[in-house]
């Protein structure tokens, strides 16, 4: 028997409490190549929303009535499948619940990095894959770029900016609140704006007078045609998350996407799941940057699987510093 | 002594024949490396609507009180730099006027390709690079793929479809009216759109069942976000002109700005000033679909240098099938 949280409705807009049920569940039995996972820690992200809408996207929407699912940080506690003993910790699919049986080949065993397990659902996980990718391929970020990173406290972008001062890049970081800005200042950023404090354009304008060279952008919105006005020539943008976006079904409307023709702008959408064969690049450049202090780890920790909804709710009112995180 | 055409005051909006003015001017003394052009065609072109305002762009604005520039295709009268003489047909940018003085350097001499020399404003001129870069570099089109060619009638259009169809790509075109998209099916098109008939969003549903590949746009708004909604896994846009935009400061509604995540769309905004260093080859592929008609060259013949500024506003009506023209 495990526990398992199910939607219990397809949220309109803004997400509630009551979307959720957490329900028991019987674990089908161990059949050849699977494994059973105790879950230590699980994540939620912002992408999830989507799954909450009944729409086709690049993965299946939830079902009502049917368990979510979500990164998971867990031990295998009992194997048919070669390679998996008991003991071995792994990263897999199978969240928002404290158990669950799994295919061997949809589970990863903890690389030997020296890492704490739940790094590999923040930095060393899809979040920090995503950072990664999003900079240094979708965005072709090189040394000498000014960059700018949106929802820069968040998951994804704090290790964005993080990265971006590894290589030598001069980053421009937005949060809301002081809180949250003095901590993307204590990652390094070289300008940072509270987006509540003033129109991100204005902010942006000062805070970059000669204009941006990359855009990480996680928020859309008024965020990304803040971007597209300070784009200079050649600019390459990572569009890897429209958080403003996810709960309202208003239209995107951007005064400045003209801009991307004058200034020959690159706009590039990505997923990181797109990037899985060069993961062994990722943790080797990561792990360095760990053990060099270059990067560090933030986690925003919420305790006990009864509390998931409200960490995932949470997200949205930006409760998160770093990667949020439940722990089991 | 010349005529031409000064910008006597800046549009509001929808430029009108009282923000132009014909007026004699004096041509200055011929310099060393200097030529005298005697204009036969001039080219009127949406760009330089974006020129009629007072913001910083690729090019400088238009002066209020000053002659107004473009391309044109004409003979040299008297020469005083090398390789130039009497009688050389030339392509330059001292157009909006009967005759120019301009830098040797800023003409070049029309190429042995047995065109018409109007061509060089044309398919052979900025008009066709603009189709041949975007469609091949910027959206990296290739055989096979799902092309939608918005204002396929226009200059730029109709060059992409035709390019697009000698490369063995399938090609869905929008126009406004019936012959507008009878032209376009002549091009070869698999499919025409009429967007005055229905929302482009519904037709492009039909005419794509299964999504698109490539998106050239010259039109950007409805016709951009339809493309959004309509594209496949990792689509390119190439980012031409977005000529509802133009003349109205009303910001850009994406209703699907997110699917550029889902689908990793990328968009790429180009100019074809860009690609200068690469003529030559567009020259040699373009003079071989002349030659073997997989393309033909349409233009809009209006006559009298007095009727230049009606031609380019012609533009913004529609006017035009394939490339507007005045004929001197």
């Amino acid at each position: 028997m495990a526990r398992a949280w199910h939607l219990k409705s397809r949220p309109e807009g803004m997400p509630t409490a009551d979307n959720f049920e957490l329900k028991d569940v019987d674990l089908p039995p161990l059949g050849d190549g699977m494994i059973r996972i105790r879950n230590h820690w699980l994540s939620v992200d912002p992408y999830m929303r989507g799954r909450m809408n009944d729409a086709k996207s690049y993965v299946p929407p939830f079902q009502v009535g049917q368990p979510l699912e979500g990164g998971a940080v867990g031990e295998v506690v009992e194997s048919k499948a070669d390679g998996f003993a008991a003991g071995d910790q792994v990263v897999h699919m199978g969240g928002w619940r404290d158990e669950a049986v799994v295919p061997a080949q949809a589970a990863r065993k903890l690389p030997d990095l020296g890492a704490e397990p739940q790094q590999f659902l923040g930095v060393l996980g899809t979040t920090g894959a995503t950072a990664y990718f999003g900079l240094l391929d979708a965005a072709s970020a090189k040394e000498g770029d000014i960059v700018f990173v949106s929802a820069a406290a968040g998951a994804v972008g704090s290790v964005a900016v993080q990265i971006a001062k590894a290589k030598g890049m001069t980053v421009i970081g937005s949060a809301g609140g002081a809180p949250k800005c003095d901590y993307v200042r204590s990652l390094g950023a070289d300008q940072v704006m509270d987006y509540r404090a003033a129109p991100i354009l204005k902010s942006l304008a000062g805070a970059a007078p000669e204009g941006i060279d990359v855009y990480f952008d996680n928020v859309g919105g008024d965020h990304l045609d803040a971007a597209l006005a300070l784009a200079r020539n050649h600019a390459r943008f990572a569009i890897c998350g429209m958080i403003q976006g996810y709960n309202k079904r208003e239209a995107t409307s951007l005064k400045f996407a003209m801009r991307v023709i004058a200034a020959r702008i690159r706009l590039q959408g990505f997923l990181v799941f797109d990037y899985q064969s060069r993961m062994e690049e990722f943790y080797r450049d990561m792990a360095g940057w760990l053990k060099s202090g270059a990067v560090k780890s933030r986690e925003t920790v919420v305790e006990g699987l009864e509390q998931t909804p409200e960490a995932f709710l949470g997200l949205f009112r930006g409760a998160n510093v770093g990667k949020m995180l439940v722990k089991l």
